[in-house]
Order: C-alpha cells, then structure tokens, then sequence
C-alpha cells in the first residue's frame, strides 16, 4: 500500500496548491481530483466566466466606440467561438496545472476519494479501486451550487431547461432570453455577458438589493449600469416554480410567470462533505461544512481543510491562503489565516472590488468608523477614458486609530487595483502614512488618494 | 499692495496642488499661471494623450476582436474626432480645477509672474501689471522640450514641420509619415497613438535601448511589441539635421535621409527658471534647475520650489507630493520628499510600470539584490483575456533585508497595479509577510503573488 505524507481531497484551487507547496517543501503527497484539475474555479467558474466577459468587453468597446472618435461599422459576439475559445484556454490551465503536478512528483489520482479509517500508521483513503495510506489529510472538495426545492426545477435541471454554472458555460448557442435565479456574483456576470451577447436577460432576486454582501452605495450604482445596459430585474422576488418554459415568481404577494428559453439557478454554493468518509474518522461538520481553526486544523489531528468545503469564505482565493496556512501548519511554521483582508471582484463593465468592512458590517461589529466616497469623476485617466461614467470610491476607517478597515470601488481597472487596498488592510497602515503614498499619474487609482484627503 | 501668505508661481500639478493644500490649511494664497490651469500634464501630456491612447486601444480591440469571438466588419480612427474629444476633456478637467481654486478661495492671476525682490515684508512679485507680496513663495513654473541645436530643427519647429509634445497633440490631421526623435516614454506613447491610428511611424532613438531608464527586459518586450504593431526604429542612430520634408540622421557613420509628413521632437524637458526672477532674490540653481533639500526648500528662506523646475523627477505625480511636502513643511507640520518609492507608467498596449530599483541601478548603488522574473501567462486572467500575451513581472529583493525595493511590469492593467508595489517599498515590507497577503483570483496581479514564491 503506497504511503505518502500527505493525501489531498479535491483538485480544485486549495488541493492543487496545497498538493504544490506541500511537494516542493519534500512531502509525498497524492492529490485526488475525479474531474478535471482545477476545479469549479477553472473549469466551470472564475477562469471560463473572464473569458466570456473579457469577450463582452470587447464587443462593448466595439459598441461604443463612435463616442471615443473610432469608426466602428458593425459588432456582435460570435457566441460559439467564445465557448470554444474559452474551451481552449481552460485546457491550456488545466494542463499547466497538471505539468506543475508532474514536475513536483505528486501522484494525481483522477478518481473521487473516501476516507475509510484511520490506524497507528495513518490515514485510509480509497478511491479509484486502491487503497491509500496517508500521516496528514486534506480535505479539499470544494462546493456545489445550491438547487432550492422549488417545484419544477429538478425537473428543469434533468431536461437541461436549468442550468446551473456548470452547464451555462458549456452552452454553444445563445438562448434567446435567460433567466436568472439569483442576483449575487455569478448569476451577476452570466447576466452582464448574455446581455452583452444580445440575450434579453431577467434578473430574480429574493432580497432588495443585488450583489449579495456588496456596499450598498455600490451595489446600487452597479444595479443602475445593468438596468441602463438592458437587464430586467425583479427584485424582492421569489421564484415559486418552474415551468417547462416560462418561471413563474411572487412578486407582493402577486404570481407572475415569465417565458424563458434558459433558466440560470444560481442563488449559492454547499461545501461537498457527502460520500467522502468524514464519519469514518469523526471530522466535524456544523450546517454542513468542515469545521476549521485558525491554522484549517479540523477537530481530528493531522488533517485539515481548505477551500469551499468549510464554508467560510467560498473564494478561490481564500482557498489558496487556506491551503497555505495548512501546510505551513503541516511543516511546523508559524502561519494563522486571516480574513480581514480579503478582497472579493465582481468582473462586469464596470467593475466592482471590495475587502475589508463596510459601513453596514462595521456597525454591526460596533465599530466606530468615518466613511467617505468620492466620485471616480475625480481621476483625470477616468474622465479621459470613461465616457458618463458614474464610479466611485469608498473607504471605511477606524475612528478610533485611523487605520483603512475597508475599500470598495465601482469602476474600471477595480479589480487590479483592490490587492493594494488589501496591503493597506494587513499592514494596518494609517491614513496619514497612506496620505505620503504617491500614486501613478494619471490613473484611476488616484481617486484611493482623493478619498483619503477627504476624510 | 495685496499680501498674501503664499504666492505659487505656476498652476501645473504642483502648483495648484499646493494652492489647493495650502488654502484648505487657511492660508491666503495666490496663483500665478500664464496659460491653462493644470499645466503641461493637463494641457499638453498627460491627460490629452491618454484620451488618445485609449482611443487607439478601443480600435485595436475591436482590430483584434475577432480572436475572441467578437466579430467586428470595420474599425478605423476618426483622428479629427479624438482630438475634439480630447478637447473637451481637457477643458472638464480644467475648468474643475478653476473651480476648485474658486472653492478655496484662491485668487488666480491668469498672468506670468516673476519675482522681483525681498523686504522684511515678505516676497513681492509682479505679473499682470500689479505687484504682490507674500510671506512664502513655492517656485512651481515647470518644465519645456529640449530642442536640440540640429540644424533645421528650428525652422521645422517654426514652419509647423517639426512639433512638440504640444503641438502634436493639438494636430486635427493625421499625418501620412511620423518622425519621432526621441524613443523615452513621450515618443513611446505618441508612436503608439498615431501607429494605431494609421500613421507610418518611425523612431529615432541614440541609445540602444527605448524607454530611458526603464529596465532592460522590459524596454526589449514593449521593442518587440512596437516591431510587432508596425513601428519602425533606428536605435543608436543620432539626428544630424531637419530637411523641408525630411530627417536625416547618423547610423554607424552613415547619413541616412527618410522622408516625413512630420516630425516630433522628444528628447526631454529643462526646467523653466528663466525670466521668473530667481536673481532677484539669489535662488540658487544648478545645470537649469532650482535647487532643492527633502523639504523642497531653496536656499532662500521662506522659498520652495516643486515639480519640474527642481529637475528632480519630471512627473506630474512627483510635483504632487512635492507640493504637498512644501506646504506640510510651511505650516510646521513634520514631512520630507522620498524619491524611493515613486512609479512610473508608459501607457502603451500592453502597459509598462516600474516602481524602485531595476537590477542595474541596485548594481550601480552597491546593493546586493535577488530579481525574480516570472511570465504573465501564469496569470489565469491574462490567459483568458490576451492571446499570446508576452507581459512579465520583475522582483528587485534586497538580499540583505528581504525587502522589496523595485517591481517592474509589462502586460495588461500594469499601470493601476504599481500603486500598490510603491505601497510595498514604502512600508519596507519583507517578501515572507507579503507572501501573506490574499490577492484576488483570477487577477493579472496575482503575478506579483507568483513572483513572490519563485525567489
């Protein structure tokens, strides 16, 4: 029975780079992945969908190019090549990540994986047909989409009338209308590029706001850019069933049912924690996640989580720290996870980036905060490139020792430009210091500097 | 006789920044400016020809789109139209600053200004056929193009033939033929522009290198990009004279004569100190440019100087923090100028941004660094957005401390990512801790993050 020193469970962005540092630091480690390495993230998610926007974006410049002085005669999105286009980009990751594996020598099992026991010896796992033994676990399986009962959709998924955001990416014609469950980040960019395409999408969200957690201010002025692009929304919406053609929602007690050619679920994600042998050795789980410390130890020693499956932030990006700090853990160095600073994107045109707390959260904490938000309209590359545009910039401080607890922006460029106010973040830095930063001229990013002379 | 507690002579970044910081403090300030409001960076750099680049980069994504899926029948510059488009930028943003001063009650004196002499009153300056006084003066008159004594250049500048950045940027025609002599980051841009926008373009640069001291990999991808998108250079060759219709220059010892519709000037700028009175009061200056300390006080006290005419840095976001050194330091407030931590952007397609040192210039410092240089195809983004993209990201680690003390990027979005990397160099972060730091994914700066673990 082959030994390692480490068995990952999952593919996806934490379990490829934990299985990557954990084998350049000399452990022997297995990486199980039963689909495709990289996981939701690259196969079905941030990568695929970037790839599509970027398309948008494109033909958006296209489209409004006259107001810049560029002739541009006739514009539209070829929807089949863009699939295909991102078919190949997702292949050319997929086999990067896969040459990395090989490079470091961790074993890639393409098979899904349980947990069967545990001895003296370590850790058992199963999976493609052989049995494993491993000192530390772990546990990297990722997350599904949430399909809510609602009548008619399980029959829609079936019948490939629903799509989740596996599917979605994966359809080679436009539907004629979409429409969309959920209006957080994914059902977000799905509606921002088939829109762009020329599909009459339909927004429909229970809450009153869209872009789940996003500052309100913000999620407004991105509501407003979607509305003037040509989305529908229906707002404090209830969905209540699914037809074989249309979607019927409560709109103030009312019904109303809506024809569809496709139908986008995307109301959140459950970490994957079925069928993968966490009772075998008694690894916690509270409301379905793997329940983690700092350092992603689960209550059982030697193994850990990292990523969607404990539920804790549902990033890639988090993931990958998680995976980090795991392993360091693993390897004895000191390294807690932290999640003050982490940034979250939203890739539609204009952009939305944010870390770190909102006026709304902050209050909630009961911490005292001076806000501030200035208009985009500030920066002098803004105006020189952005044609009406009506992004902002918005920062939250600590009253009480004049450190940045948060950053939002709704703009272009924001989603390149979040990872510095995320630096401001973990270096506790003061607005007075920051005040001292010189900021590329002219650049839109100047406007983080605008705001701090305003407060 | 107006008195005034300060008088600012110039109303270029560093000046009307200054203003602005100095009224907000409550001092009564006045500003002199003989042109436009905003100076050479809002008038005739900066700003115009980033109108104009990003022009030129909505017509080469929509020449490009159709390798993305988009497809686009025709697409071509109405170079008459950008520049009225420019235009009216130029004018918003000139006339927000007008308004600001107004705000603040500065009094603008829309005339040229030159220091006259010194009482126990204070500074008394003239301009406009009045005489002011004032307890403190920030010397802010900027910088003009270096005209090289080549014979004919005067005549070509005077005929129309030959322009500077000023007039280039104020041409309704495209011409059939660019000459730009001088390939540092004004050429640059400029070839970028009018090569996209139709015109032949050729550089003539007397170094080997373009893009000054830009580090050396860098400056030779964006030499293989230009090579790529159609410009023409003549490296190493020197400009020997101006014909009618014509320049002639020097390629190992061989005169060569190409053709041009027009020709830019380029070569750099030199301080303007002249006919501003600086004898009057014994202001020193050195090879043309005032003297300054870290305060940007002159050897006169109660006289400071920032922006171009301390021939410091020649950026309009150096003049910024210049200006705002010299005002902290008026109202007693402790700050001093660094010029460590101080980006620069080229803002061709791809971009190029630097911030610190290069590896040559720690060499010549005595500093023993670590440099780092990773692709920016290990970026997702970059991969999903730009078709064989050929970006990098540069690493200058002092291997005494850890510290990152110079990043220096080629590729998409470069320009909004440096801020952050001078944020590192400023805060004397060691690479262990910003190993640390959560950059979002998928991001073209997640590069950094990749860097970070390859050294």
């Amino acid at each position: 029975m082959d030994k390692f020193d480490l068995i990952v469970l999952g593919g996806g962005p934490a379990g490829y780079l934990a299985a990557e540092r954990a084998a350049a630091a000399g452990f022997k480690t297995a990486l199980f992945e039963k689909r495709s390495l990289g996981g939701v993230c690259l196969n079905e998610g941030c990568i695929p969908s970037k790839a599509l926007l970027n398309s948008a974006k494109i033909l958006d410049y296209a489209k409004r190019a006259e107001g810049y002085g560029v002739r541009v005669s006739e514009a539209s999105i070829d929807h089949a090549a863009v699939t295909a286009r991102k078919n190949k980009v997702v292949k050319a990751l997929v086999s990067g990540i896969g040459m990395k594996m090989k490079k470091l020598n961790v074993t890639v099992i393409s098979a899904a994986a349980a947990i069967t026991g545990k001895s003296g010896d370590g850790f058992f796992v199963t999976g493609g047909g052989e049995t494993y033994l491993a000192d530390k676990l772990l546990i990297a399986t990722g997350s599904a989409p949430l399909t809510p009962p609602i009548p008619g959709l399980r029959e829609g998924l079936e019948s490939g009338f629903c799509l989740t955001n596996r599917e979605i990416l994966d359809m080679t014609e436009l539907p004629e209308s979409l429409v969309i469950i959920g209006g957080g980040v994914i059902g977000l960019e799905m509606a921002s590029y088939f829109n762009s395409a020329g599909a009459s999408v339909t927004v429909i969200e229970m809450l009153d706001k869209i872009a789940g957690a996003t500052e309100k201010e913000i999620s407004d002025i991105l509501l407003k850019n979607y509305k003037k692009a040509g989305v529908t929304f229906k707002l404090s919406c209830k969905v209540t069933s699914v037809g074989a053609d249309s979607v019927t929602y409560a709109e103030n007690g009312a019904e109303k049912t809506i024809p569809a050619s496709k139908v986008l679920v995307s109301i959140g994600r459950r970490p994957i924690t079925d069928g993968i042998g966490l009772e075998a050795i008694g690894v916690y789980t509270e409301n379905g996640a793997v329940v983690t410390d700092d350092r992603m130890r689960t209550n059982v020693p030697g193994v850990y989580a990292a990523g969607d499956v404990n539920g804790k932030s549902m990033l890639a990006h988090t993931a990958y720290r998680e995976a980090e700090v795991a392993v360091n853990h693993m390897l004895g160095k000191k390294d807690f996870m932290r999640y003050a600073a982490i940034p979250s994107v939203i890739y539609t045109n204009p952009e939305v980036a944010s870390v770190g707390e909102t006026p709304e959260s902050a209050a909630d904490k009961g911490i005292d905060v001076k806000t501030v938000s200035v208009s985009m309209r500030l920066s002098g590359r803004y105006i020189a490139e952005v044609n009406g545009g009506n992004g902002i910039a918005k920062l939250v401080v600590d009253s009480k020792n004049s450190r940045i607890i948060g950053v939002h922006l709704i703009g272009s460029y924001v989603s390149e430009m979040i990872y510095g106010a995320a630096l401001m973040i973990e270096t506790k830095i003061k607005t007075d210091s920051l005040k001292e930063l010189v900021f590329p001229h002219p650049t839109v990013c100047e406007v983080i500097r605008e705001a701090l002379f305003e407060i």
